[in-house]
């Protein structure tokens, strides 16, 4: 259809905030110089939105089910698959999905370094990774994939399996490994399967030539896996279903690339986007400019650095990530504001002064150079409160997205 | 019970809209000058409402179901039953309606006129009605009203009816009537009954007197009828037995009228409502003031004129038709406005510079001499944002103006 518009869609990460004290009362996003954010509050419309509900602090997975469309509460997975699923470790239908460490213990199984030493070559995450990937116990196939430092991705697949199951990680030095345990009976399999896999894992793992390296080095092995967040997706409708849309993400974090890639969404690398502070904000304009002139119909784009610089109570560099993505948002409108309806918002809230994760709504504004304005002249926390679209919930972004790009059916007649 | 007021419900088709560059970047809405929308917006309540949901763009048929308080999700019987019900031929639930076509096929059912000639006469209506009303088909009876030109409402009534099926209308001239297809196994039954149908009528209309005249006259036949919007509708509630009302349609649109009846509203005629710029507004006032002086409890009056403008692009034109729309509402405030609590509002958004329905949500205004006033000055797009009825929905409309009224009992006690 002719008039259709590419629907954008940029996430800063925990943007949402409280008067802070440094700030001299200010949020970091009223202290931060916006220029392009504040034009699009003056010409668009604008929110405070509860991502899940009043009162519900979202975590980032759920986060981004509901700004995705889905209705968290029955598309959840748990956050093992979604992270799988960004690692590149495809998780099917069925699968248990866990998100691992590597570990050291003693000959009892007692943990002596929960991340046995943090770090690894590429030759040793490669030795350890073919010594765990493809091991079977009974009729269950394990896949794994070592990730960063001492991090990996691992999936049980095979019939029966569900992920009601307890924990093998003590979570502190001095502890033997514990057995997991069935939350049900649906899922005792899975706790033997567990349990077994602790035991092989180990096998497999103490004698490799890259652990007596360690040794003579006066490095931890790496001789055991934690694992941990089990869990086990159904079939969800991808946004390809849902709407007939193309759509791909711009993200560095795992967990971000691994919930949209469960929606279907593809996922494209850009050079430099490191997830913090320093990551290249002028390549992933490059990188969104060039999606929008293709054949994607949906980007999403996913900024990390202001909530790691929230979790650090650092406010200074909330402002400085938000200034910087308000320059990436500059970028794109001077190169294709014609072409596309924008949302800009943040999953959920992180205080700098609570450096957690608040049930605080978050900011949005959307945009397009058709829209109606309302009164609104800034984006903040505070502005937004007068803002047009009034109460609006995290599930609503997507259809108010894609309904103003023209990728949503009239419904009737 | 003392104290009750009517319920006045005033919908402009199409009403809301967009900034409009050939107004200076005002929408019609508020490039029209409208002193009595704009005193109900003052005293009254205002809103921008999502008829059906945030990002969808409504049909007028699941608005009007919204805005009379069902869910269309749940109550949505398709177009064809809701316009059948419109014309006077009362479809019951069971019944599969359909709109309908006189058209011309050659020997071979290859369609030669999609309308055949668009143009009859009262009389050569009456005989084609004749021919198809009542036709049987196995255990199913056939029920057919010529309507306007070339057009009809069809029925099949009898046991076993699913209106899942596909279209016999080729949309072409040069093709062949198309087979009907069951789109699953329970509306075989409907497809194979629609296929006798063509057959059938095709026979009986083929020899009728009408058509030798029509072929002396070198007008093309009317041997066929083409079937379109096939729909089943199940039993719902009227607003009788909802809320114990009486309850009144004027519109001169086949669809609105219908989609009141469905929910139970009896239709009164206006000498002079013809849907269009040139409808009889102070007709409309004077009937609106006298069923409101009557023992009618709710008043909905349709105006189309809006809704074809913006079709027409005719920025002009829409302005038009608010002004007049304007005057009847101050007819009515001026002879009525202390016996009624009133509500103005869109079905939908269909932009002048767009040309189509959208997303786009609709200004509301509720007003009642005895209501709160919120901060709003004039009835438009852009001030309705900062209404103190916030955001709601097509299906909150009906209980506002009735609590309003005094026709919805306290819930507890």
């Amino acid at each position: 259809m002719s008039g259709r518009r590419k629907a954008v869609f940029i996430v800063m990460d925990g943007l949402g905030d409280r008067p802070t004290p440094e700030l001299g009362g200010k949020t970091p996003l009223q202290a931060a110089k916006t220029p392009a954010l504040d034009r699009l509050a003056k010409e668009g419309q604008n929110a405070l939105m509860d991502v899940i509900g009043p009162g519900i602090t979202p975590g980032s997975d759920t986060a981004h089910l509901a700004l995705f469309g889905y209705d968290p509460h029955c598309s959840y997975p748990g956050r093992g698959p979604l992270e799988v699923l960004g690692t590149g470790l495809e998780s099917r239908p069925g699968d248990i999905a866990f998100r691992s460490n590597f570990a050291s213990v003693d000959s009892n199984m007692v943990v002596t370094d929960r991340r046995a030493g943090r770090f690894f070559t590429p030759e040793e995450q490669a030795a350890l990774q073919e010594a765990i990937d493809g091991i079977e116990i009974d009729d269950i196939q394990i896949r794994f994939l070592a990730t960063v430092e001492h991090r990996g991705a691992l999936i049980l697949r095979g019939p029966g399996l569900f992920p009601d199951i307890t924990d093998v990680d003590p979570h502190e030095t001095g502890l033997k490994i514990l057995e997991c345990k069935a939350l049900n009976q649906e899922s005792q399999k899975t706790a033997d399967i567990v349990n077994k896999l602790m035991i092989e894992a180990n096998r497999r793992m103490k004698d490799l030539p890259l652990n007596k390296e360690r040794a003579k080095q006066g490095k931890p092995p790496a001789n055991a896996i934690l694992l941990r967040g089990p869990g086990r997706h159904g079939e969800i409708p991808t946004l390809k279903e849902k709407y007939g849309i193309k759509s791909v993400v711009i993200a560095g974090g795992a967990l971000y690339i691994g919930t949209a890639k469960y929606v279907g969404m593809e996922h494209v690398h850009v050079e430099g986007q490191t997830g913090t502070i320093d990551t290249n904000f002028h390549n992933i304009a490059l990188k969104a400019i060039e999606c929008i002139k293709s054949d994607y119909e949906y980007i999403f784009v996913h900024i990390k650095a202001t909530d790691n610089a929230s979790h650090d109570g650092n406010a200074q560099e909330k402002i400085l990530a938000i200034e910087r993505t308000d320059a990436m948002v500059d970028m794109i409108l001077k190169a294709v504001g014609d072409k596309i309806v924008i949302a800009v918002t943040g999953d959920h809230s992180t205080p700098v002064t609570h450096q957690e994760h608040s049930c605080d709504p978050v900011p949005i504004v959307i945009w397009a150079n058709f829209m109606r304005s309302d009164s609104v002249e800034r984006f903040s926390e505070i502005d937004a409160a007068q803002g047009g679209l009034h109460t609006i919930r995290g599930m609503d972004v997507l259809p108010l997205l894609l309904g103003y790009s023209g990728y949503i059916d009239k419904y009737g007649a």
